[in-house]
């Protein structure tokens, strides 16, 4: 079928941001559309220039033996404020406080609408990094670690809370959980990573760190290197966390229970 | 900013690619590419004929108050077919067998270039249903039901296996793993579902049916009507299940640990 220039550009936008960060090579498009190599060229270059413009990620060429082209979804400071306000205004509504001083945010957090912009937003972070893999810790984080994952166009590896007959051989180990100060067990079947890969862990929530700390653990097993922790949200307090170098999209202030308050802010770096 | 056609095609499509199912008014893209209402009727027109040409979903106008233009991930069948035979190669890898004949199906069903595939062919089958929901049961299906919940363009629900602080009050019931003939309990925020909704139930795989019949019955506790059901992979055996009507990917007849064998297969009526 032959497509005219019109489509041809929608067609390619289209493909590459279905499969974002995937290398398509010139070859793939020539033989979709029926069209020139020199064609496909000048579509690239208006495509490129127009996702510039209208900051909707970036369409970059790789010269070269495996070279082509790719999506990578950038989100801009501007766009990352915009979203990140939003949800702390969702969050930050007083009929969530749940006794205990706890938040509710399944709603927010589980929702794909918010959680793939997320996904794109941490994606942005690690950019340029070299990632094979988003790790994760059942359950709370796994849409924003998938949606991470997807953004990266890498697998995600979801690590248990207690080991199942259906993954084989499990790696297990225990680690403090500092929100409440019991010995906790995470575990992953054998097969699910590769030695030596570089992994991004991303979760939903970071108090003590304790979490992360054992999945940082849990990845030095594997002789695995963390190339960056993102969490949704990091509690102010403690300020000293048992891990260092995290990206928080929010930081949690406070949560009032006797006056119905919750004090919560976008990460100022990303802003 | 002005944007000439070319451009104007490629990011109309890219704004209701990134949204499925949202509706976005005609005004939202005149101001956007400060564009006459004319030019962008015309572009729709346009978008519209190389999606369909092209096999990439459908792009739908809605007249009306209300009305404006939305992106429709639809697959076909062709493309279920190259999908689902590309899945039942990967499983039936005979190095997939786990010790009681159970296949290891981690790195497939948390890929998400797998994933967002199989969500658009559930959304597929459901198209065309009000739904509000779309409600899973942690931990496996998780992934494959946020993809679902995106392609549909509403919010995710996970039952938990066990209630927990963070959720408030929760509803709890308990049900019979057909599997393994133990009673399990699954557990739910009150304030997750709203009273009357439509859902659909999305899970990894099912045996007899007791999970999703359990689904059902906390469904029921919210008066919330269930649209329907789908999961990656259904057992041949047994034929009878405790749940009827439900859309399976994938049917696994057999996995034969002595002779390292798998038979799985795409479900005939989606080809």
């Amino acid at each position: 079928m032959k497509i005219k220039r019109n489509g041809r550009i929608g067609a390619l936008i289209k493909i590459l941001c279905d499969h974002p960060n995937k290398i398509f090579t010139l070859s793939y498009f020539t033989n979709k559309f029926n069209a020139a190599k020199s064609s496909v060229s000048e579509d690239i270059v208006v495509a490129k220039k127009l996702m510039e413009d209208l900051k909707l990620g970036k369409i970059e060429t790789i010269s070269g033996a495996a070279g082509g082209v790719k999506y990578i979804p950038l989100t801009s400071e501007a766009e990352n404020k915009e979203i990140l306000e939003d949800v702390c205004k969702k969050l930050s509504k007083t009929n969530r406080i749940i006794p205990g001083a706890y938040l509710y945010m399944a709603d927010v957090i589980y929702d794909p609408r918010v959680v793939r912009k997320l996904g794109e937003i941490f994606a942005t972070q690690f950019v340029g990094q070299k990632v094979d893999y988003v790790v994760t810790v059942e359950t709370k984080g796994i849409p924003i670690a998938l949606m991470t994952a997807n953004a990266l166009n890498v697998p995600l590896i979801i690590l248990r809370r207690d080991s199942k007959v259906t993954e084989g051989s499990t790696v297990s180990i225990n680690y403090l959980s500092g929100s409440n100060g019991k010995i906790q067990t995470m575990s992953i079947s054998k097969r699910a990573i590769q030695s030596g890969a570089n992994v991004i862990i991303i979760d939903d929530f970071m108090k003590a760190g304790g979490t992360a700390k054992g999945m940082i653990d849990m990845m030095n097993e594997f002789e695995a290197k963390v190339a960056g922790i993102g969490v949704v949200i990091a509690t102010k307090e403690p300020e000293n966390k048992v891990v260092k170098d995290y990206v928080p999209l929010l930081i949690l202030d406070k949560v009032d229970e006797i006056n119905g308050t919750v004090h919560i802010y976008p990460n100022d770096a990303l802003l």
